[in-house]
């Protein structure tokens, strides 16, 4: 851990991690309010549409009402749902506490207090808290901590506790549900307790963040043995080996992420809370390991994360195919939470830059622009067109096809919500020097640094449609202090322009403006965001002649109702780009020169091959990768294959 | 059909599968016998070490011992492996009686007898046979169509029976225990009996050679409403969709193969029968259609079909990823199945092409040199090195690892053994001109011509070590006939040497030589075999840019154990081929000259990727892919990155 550490004050501060110790200390959603633009958008119809259509689909498959038979003690009859679906309720607390934390609404305050009784009627006297197991007739509790999830559960259940309190404290009993829960976790899996660890990593995270909130060291405690456990072999083995649920390797031995993407992220973010809150250096610099390594071999241009369908894990190194990319939505929501709490241990900004590029192509991607159909897995290349979902129906969970109300497996809609509602919290943190900009967005952002001086800037920007960030002073400062700005890796050339200083090109990584700021001063980044070719690592086989198209910290797709437009046929198979003609914007929208090969049918596909005669150039326009599918089914690809 | 149809002869031909019509009619295994070389050899070691080695595991796994306890009232207790395991005990018979009718082994005749007394002595009275359902305590008859694979062992069954029956009529109970079962599905299943199929296809081929064996119209009407039945969803759907059982579409109105790659490839085999045999004109062209655009566009260089994992299922069209191929072996058994019988039908060389590229690559690929582990998906890209299976274990039906002895799901083995036992069927064929020759083999033939000519041949040849294929007339005929030899699709080049005949080059497809032989006539096929490279179609992403080295039949792979030893590596991720140089043979091995690219370690593998000074070109040996990971765990590749 870097030497300039701090220690965060005792006020609580309104994010979903508080570490007790880092390099950064993270803003609450009160100090930041994001006031329009690309994300303001979202986190508006997450307010008005995802919200309500969660609440709605959790009374309608009846994953809320097992609440309701538990209290009543109707269960197991008539309990719906997977074993995992009580975390759907937790997550969506979650979600509704940040929201309100956001906005104040009470219509979610209602909603909350609706939800946190039936929960807490469903809570048995020792603190237990599960609808699918524990009853006659039920699987014994703990008895299938591979497949259970009761673990698990607790773990958003904790979550969704810390961010109310976080919020609201003291407002409700939700925190001492979750205290009562905890409890029984530490009796049951103790020192001396059972000798294992939940199959799905979230526990960890959990506890972690609870013992934060509540000073009680024994959550703190208990998420280190879980993490301590994993990868001992507690877990029986399966058909993908322990490495599934990260069994296989001591968490402090692991050089790379592996196996199911969702737990892999989970236990890493649960893992750096450990760390920092017990100063675990080893611990921590393991972790920044397989992070590294997990990003430079095991990561999708759009920063998703997972390769393969059967078992919704990483592959090998190098093995990111674009037409099987599982990408699942709540992978990268992981993977936000794993690079978030590295930044505020480590300070760099390759964190932010992966966080900016999964939020703008992954969790962007998932949900529709009304809020209420969402992917579950994300696909960089759609052979056919989808299928529409029954906007009444549930769908599976992975199908490439098209976005779909709700999941059999459903985490992502919930995960979704969660990560919208509490956006704020990812835009800035401080340090004792000053203030860091992460994330660009139209934002106010009022905030005490540690020097006691009150800080207020407004971000007045329409990043990514342009890149012009300027960030105004709204009061004098008594002293000096630093602004610093992430300038993103794809950002070479950007311009900085400062009060009483030269413009200057400024490189990749961060910039900082240390001066007593007048109100009114204007710190300007200008980001270059010309559109751009990018060419992929050639051990990416399933990527290789092929060029993608970014624009500032978007990727965009070449979709079929794009190319039949422009007289270059419905099928994106047998396309390709003219690299040596750069892509360029026109009328907002970012076009390519690309010809159809017109690639003959054949007997045999190898050998001999007739590549045809090529149509005539045409310009092609691209769609941004997050808007996909939205015009319809189509078929679609990220990486373009270059002549 | 073709207007050239023949009837097939009453006396019974030891063939697989034995048409009523077609234009090429098989030969027995009886008519064919293979003295040495390639198929040699594996004949030999699967008659000397596989068919032990599979009943001994039969009776240590307990699959045969199910059928003691069947008889002896004990089920369920006790009963051990899957749903299907009955099947294996089918296949082995099978595989068994192909053998007897092959070499008359006594050993194997006595063990033939043994094991069908304990199949005879777990039949029901009414003929329901099947040690998974219908007793108390376990699932009734025909309740799970899906996933309980009732009549898909009863398919196994009955091949067996047929093949038993071709090869020593009237010698056991076999052929009557399948009768009786027959007689059963008829009754339950028949036009006023269940409306549904079974979710695994292989009752379909089954029936149709049961009544082609008995002549019994009722089997072959019942594999007809079987065939009619499938793709009008009587199945339950299911994540995958009711593709995954071909249940989505009509048979006859399917353009593709699609789903299970096992379960698709056995139903069209059955069809093919069903169409053959009832005149089905539009149903035969379906099939062939199918089987065109399935190999056109969704099959691997190596003739192996299936690239998901999760479903073991074909993927889309193009979509043959090399690192996640699953092309699983019994897939390919099917594939051999399917276009042998369309082969029959029409007699098309590209039939016979399919054929041999997939018995050399993926049927050839699945055993060890020594006839006791199998691979069981034969994946194209390997990685990360494999880990040795335990020898006295089972293992997991699908990892990308090394050939294990037995697998949980263990349908390979048995499937490699009963087509090594029968391999002589699919040497050669008549019709009403002569004879066929379509696979070259060191082998001796003696048949019958229709018009009555006895024909005796002697087949000298090291193919493929060597392209040279000797046919040397063994008896001098009465009357012109002709004498056809498949020249491969890639045997550019080939020359034709024939008595009385100028040398001549000709054409990839088949060439005739009409003469009447004298004893000693020899016509000479000189094929091309000197390394070649190959190129894919552009349209199929996952080896963009790669090229294959193919010698003769045989596909050809770079493996670590050589890349190391040439100085360049141990990681063949990094490797790439000048493809300027072609490809060499020296001292009996295949070189091509490659480089290493060194491509650095980055943060990022998405632009500015630093590709590194190259390494001096060094001279590399390939292994024929069917003998890779022969010499321990290695890394390997088939396509490998040209520059």
């Amino acid at each position: 851990m870097s030497s300039h550490t701090i220690t965060t004050t005792s006020a609580p501060t309104a994010a979903p991690a508080v570490p007790s110790t880092g390099r950064l200390r993270p803003l609450g959603i009160d100090a930041v309010r994001i006031t329009g633009g690309f994300w303001g958008r979202r986190q508006s119809v997450n307010a008005a549409a995802t919200l309500p259509h969660i609440g709605e689909r959790l009374e309608s498959e009846g994953w809320l009402p097992n609440f309701d038979l538990a209290a009543s003690g109707a269960l197991p009859h008539g309990r719906r749902g997977r074993e995992f679906s009580d975390s759907e309720i937790y997550k969506y607390l979650e979600a509704l506490a940040w929201e309100i934390g956001r906005t104040g609404d009470a219509s979610h305050e209602e909603r909350f207090r609706a939800v946190v009784a039936r929960v807490s009627a469903a809570q048995e006297p020792d603190g237990y808290l599960n609808t699918h197991f524990g009853r006659e007739g039920q699987g014994a509790r703990w008895s299938d901590l591979e497949w259970g999830h009761e673990l698990y559960c607790l773990g958003h259940l904790f979550q969704a506790a810390v961010a109310r309190e976080r919020t609201r404290p003291g407002a409700d009993d939700l925190l001492a549900i979750a205290r009562s829960a905890a409890d029984l976790v530490c009796a049951v899996f103790g020192e001396d307790g059972i000798q294992s660890v939940c199959g799905h990593p979230e526990i960890e995270v959990g506890l972690a963040e609870l013992s934060r909130v509540t000073g009680e060291p024994r959550y703190a405690r208990q998420a280190r043995l879980f993490v301590d456990r994993r990868g001992t072999g507690s877990l029986a083995d399966i058909e993908w080996g322990r490495s599934y649920y990260q069994d296989d390797v001591p968490v402090r031995e692991a050089e790379v992420l592996r196996g199911h993407a969702v737990r892999a992220n989970y236990l890493a973010a649960g893992a750096v809370d450990v760390a920092v809150d017990t100063g675990d250096g080893p611990l921590l610099d393991a972790l920044r390991t397989q992070w590294a390594n997990t990003v430079a071999r095991r990561t999708y241009i759009t920063g998703g994360q997972g390769s393969h369908h059967q078992d919704e894990a990483f592959g090998e190194d190098w093995e990111l195919p674009s037409d099987r990319a599982y990408s699942e939505t709540c992978a990268s929501i992981g993977s936000i939470m794993f690079a978030w709490r590295l930044m505020l241990a480590d300070g760099g900004a390759q964190y932010a830059d992966l966080i900016e590029r999964t939020l703008y192509n992954v969790v962007a991607t998932s949900p529709a622009a009304d809020g209420r159909s969402f992917y579950y897995a994300n696909t960089l290349h759609q052979r056919v067109p989808g299928i529409p979902a029954d906007p009444d129906g549930t769908s599976l969970r992975a199908s490439s096809s098209l976005r779909a109300p709700w999941f059999e497996v459903s985490c992502c809609p919930t995960n979704v919500a969660r990560t919208f509602a509490s956006l704020t919290a990812y835009v800035a943190t401080t340090d004792d020097q000053g203030l860091q900009l992460h994330q660009y967005a139209a934002a106010e952002i009022d905030t005490t640094l540690p020097d006691g001086q009150r800080v207020a800037l407004t971000v007045e920007t329409n990043y990514p449609d342009d890149g012009v960030v300027r960030v105004i002073a709204g009061r004098s400062s008594r002293a000096p202090w630093s602004l610093t700005l992430r300038v993103p890796s794809w950002a070479e050339g950007a311009v900085l322009r400062a009060p009483g200083e030269d413009d200057r090109v400024v490189a990749p990584g961060t910039v900082t403006v240390r001066r007593a700021f007048e109100e009114g001063d204007v710190v300007e980044l200008d980001l270059p965001m010309q559109p751009r070719f990018t060419h992929p690592d050639p051990r990416i086989d399933a990527v290789r002649g092929c060029v993608v198209v970014e624009r500032g910290p978007e990727v965009f797709a070449l979709e079929s109702v794009d190319s039949a437009a422009a007289a270059l046929g419905e099928d994106v198979s047998d396309l390709r780009i003219d690299a040596s003609v750069p892509p360029h914007e026109t009328g907002g929208r970012v076009y390519v020169r690309a010809v159809r090969s017109n690639t003959g049918s054949h007997a045999w596909p190898y050998g001999g091959v007739d590549v045809g005669t090529p149509s005539a150039p045409q310009e092609v326009p691209l769609v941004a990768y997050h808007d996909w599918a939205g015009r319809g089914p189509s078929t679609m690809r990220v990486w373009i294959p270059a002549s």
